[in-house]
């Protein structure tokens, strides 16, 4: 089994699971993103080779050299740790990964991580979910272009849902999203959460409404929380504190 | 920080985060739902005080006792470890468990897990999400009433969204789910996975449609997945094969 897709979780190294840190103590090639914790990477080997693969937003050709390395390394039978930010088939590619993978015939294993989606709002004391407050919660990317294209978002049927809406890599496009949101219907007053670098010692947390969510000036990586549930702030929450 | 609120994880025992493991090793009261592996209570020191607080079905009076055994307990500066299935925020209940321990007074920390909502998926080779065929997914749980109540699910929004949807507890629902969602415009043959025991040596799948949704006879615990996802298998994906 050379390949692992091993969900790294979402910044706090003590949320990798058990079986990702067991892992990783014993591979021989280590293919990472560019934010992960310094500390998971000391869990390798010794000698252990360290690759980072950190993509640049805007190189889209970088997948097609990612998953040509995993098989290639594969192929030649070492043990591949492939370190993805949060869940690896969470917006981590890990699918595209996973389809080269099966294409070249080398065997491989997904490992679920934590995800910043639901580990982001957490550790700012925000539930997704709630009892009679919110009984859904939808994911989405904010890296999106036409919502008529294929794979596209259309922010009017999210704001329709109604449940707690979380967006990730959405700071570039959060102007954009807010005014769609508000166009289909949630009200100005919705409460927002800013979430940066999420269950980290760097964390911070920026509470808003959808109306003044352009404002929010806060650096990637971040996670956007839309709905009653983001003015909610129950406990510590973080792992880190 | 007398009582943490951790997330088990999906199944898998080896899903749980080293954070919680941690934490586990040191417990002196765990009090845990039904569904959780024995391997996970083992990890717990000889002489912790373990409570099996699983709840059945219907007897919605069992949070408050639960709230009130963390809160005496934290009180009586023990310290508590609330484990429990999945991410404790997602559907967990544990937003109001945050609630009651903030209104009393105790010190308390949120450890993430990974959910069952992506964990189980992935362990079918389903990612939730995949460039250009879902940029979104909706987690939603199936036990809710009257979609006008207060936080009830309007599956005719969810309809709409399109990405993927995610239910969990969703079995004894699963035909009004997917007459709504139909009549709502999503196309009979739909795509439909149902990953009875995710993650887990039990684990079972079962490929189906919107369509045929109803005739799916797997119990509790079941994600369901509907969406075009939800007809990929992209590699082995069990962490537990």
């Amino acid at each position: 089994m050379p390949v692992y897709l091993v969900g790294a979780g979402p910044g706090d190294p003590e949320l990798l699971t058990l079986r990702g840190a067991a892992l990783l103590g014993r591979a021989e090639v280590v293919v990472h993103d560019r934010l992960i914790a310094r500390q998971l990477l000391a869990l390798a080997p010794d000698g252990a080779e360290l690759v980072d693969v950190g993509k640049i937003p805007g190189q889209p050709g970088r997948q097609d050299d990612i998953n040509r390395l995993l098989v290639d390394h594969g192929r030649a039978g070492r043990s591949v740790v492939r370190l993805k930010g949060g869940d690896p088939f969470v917006f981590g590619r890990g699918g595209e990964e996973a389809e080269a993978l099966l294409a070249a015939g080398v065997p491989f294993e997904v490992v679920p991580g934590v995800t910043s989606a639901t580990a982001a709002p957490a550790a700012a004391g925000i539930p997704v979910t709630h009892r009679g407050v919110s009984t859904s919660f939808t994911v989405v990317t904010g890296r999106v272009g036409d919502p008529s294209a294929a794979g596209g978002v259309d922010w009017g049927a999210m704001a329709r849902v109604g449940g707690t809406l979380v967006v990730l890599m959405g700071m570039s496009e959060r102007a954009r999203i807010a005014e769609a949101l508000q166009a289909a219907g949630r009200p100005p007053d919705t409460p927002v959460a800013v979430v940066h670098w999420g269950t980290t010692d760097h964390q911070q947390v920026v509470r808003t409404s959808l109306a003044e969510l352009a404002d929010v000036d806060l650096p990637t990586p971040s996670t956007i929380v839309i709905g009653a549930v983001a003015g909610f702030d129950v406990g510590p929450g973080s792992p880190a504190g």
